[in-house]
């Protein structure tokens, strides 16, 4: 499919689009680039076959490649595509693949002025509790859901690439509106994220912080286990998605007032129908998503 | 240990005491009380070896035995106590298993004017997914927490005599002040309930209902699997402990007020603690609690 791909940012995710291009034969070359800092990184991906070779000159690393990858942290999008910008090979199909795809996409506008049409912002839904090279695994996004959130400038070749060569890694690709994914993954994902580190961070602050804890059964595992996840990822994903988010906290503040006010007043009926309703749309849904 | 136990409501939890108690030779005689409505599941319970008989008569039901069991809703509790009253013997044993405590203790002071000092409050740490007989299994309690909340006149020999049963099934016992445990159990398992509620009723109003769930991945999942648990139960237990729980919800509103204010101004430095605070705390009394 590809001759060169580029690799910008050899972690997690970058590691395991190589791994799983390379099982899938899906190009002949992989490079990784990375600043000076990763080079430990770089060169435990290079021993392990992650990666053919790595390169710290942009330049040299994206030379003949015709697809560059950027799989940095999603608040260095911007960055990344200010030094691409001078070597942008119209010949090339770029992709990012960040959590946030509007913040991604002003970024484009941003450095160019306008958004390349070659260039395709997508987001692959998979676990990111590791990170590093050395987490990278070639089943990641096996039949996991992926999410291509196209601009109107974007070129149905490069789109159509794009989607071909993530199905071809096993994913189930979605084609989806940017501010629409936006509002979506804040939904299920960022949301949910900050909900846990602020319920574990308010209860670690009690004077029975270690009962709290003791005494921590199911559910409340369940529920602070994303607390464990990267702290600098998750300010970067949130600052990312600000807007989205405030807006829905501010929503999920007004749900809790209510039910805050509904226990005060003993108003059963009330609560019992918010319960029921959650319990109902989960089962409809769990009914309608799950195998 | 008990010649004849008598439990008031043969439910998962009546009935998985039921079957650990007979498992461990604990009593000679186990009786199951219920509501004539609730005939079909009281033959299961007999059929099934669960308990040796059944009875709608309390007066019958309670006659001579020396340990009984309140296992009722904790709504309930108040009500079952007015129906025992009169049958109350000296000699025997008493103790609910209800999620809450101070309701509890409140209804006996309500019902008799003072605290028998040989009622004691129960409150056994173990999953609640599944209802009924037919849910009852003799592990239930097997390596899982449990607080007892003797109040002031709590004899001592009836606390030892409770504290020994549920040895015997294999809890591991904790003694704890009443309004101490309904202060935890608001933050542990209470407080995460209504929250998962919550973020399920609110996001399945929401126009993009239907990607929310579609997309929702492993965080998202766990965390609102408990919005899955029975409304009426729920609702029952945020009721019987709501000063506590709805101090904790305001808490909670601060700390996700604060956290969108500082989304909004960008504050990446408190963003970051409140993240990593979290992720440390939890990683903490995952090393203290797990094993």
């Amino acid at each position: 499919m590809f001759n060169k791909i580029c690799i910008i940012g050899v972690g997690l995710i970058g590691g395991s689009i190589a791994l799983a291009a390379r099982k899938k034969n899906l190009c002949s070359n992989i490079v990784g680039f990375g600043r000076a800092g990763s080079k430990g990184n770089l060169i435990y991906a290079q021993t392990n076959g992650i990666i053919d070779n790595y390169c710290f000159e942009l330049e040299a690393a994206v030379q003949d490649a015709d697809c560059i990858i950027i799989a940095t942290p999603v608040g260095a999008t911007e960055a990344v595509l200010a030094q691409l910008k001078d070597y942008w090979a119209d010949t090339a199909v770029y992709f990012d693949v960040g959590s946030t795809k509007g913040s991604v996409v002003e970024a484009a506008e941003k450095v160019f002025g306008y958004i390349p049409e070659n260039f395709v912002p997508v987001h692959p839904i998979a676990g990111a509790e590791k990170s590093g090279a050395q987490a990278a695994v070639s089943d990641l996004f096996l039949d996991k859901r992926l999410i291509i959130t196209p601009t109107k400038v974007t070129s149905p070749e490069s789109l159509g690439l794009v989607q071909d060569f993530w199905q071809e890694l096993g994913s189930s690709v979605s084609i989806m509106d940017v501010q629409h994914h936006d509002a979506v993954l804040a939904a299920t994902s960022h949301l949910p994220h900050i909900l846990a580190f602020a319920l574990v961070d308010l209860l670690a602050r009690k004077d029975e912080q270690n009962e709290i804890f003791k005494y921590a059964a199911g559910g409340f595992k369940d529920f602070t286990r994303i607390a464990s996840s990267d702290p600098g990822m998750w300010l970067d994903i949130c600052l990312a998605n600000k807007n989205e988010i405030v807006q829905l906290i501010r929503q999920l503040q007004g749900e809790m007032e209510d039910i805050a006010q509904m226990l005060e007043k003993n108003d059963n009926e009330q609560l019992f129908n918010i319960f029921s309703n959650a319990k109902n749309a989960r089962q409809r849904f769990l009914n309608l998503y799950e195998k």
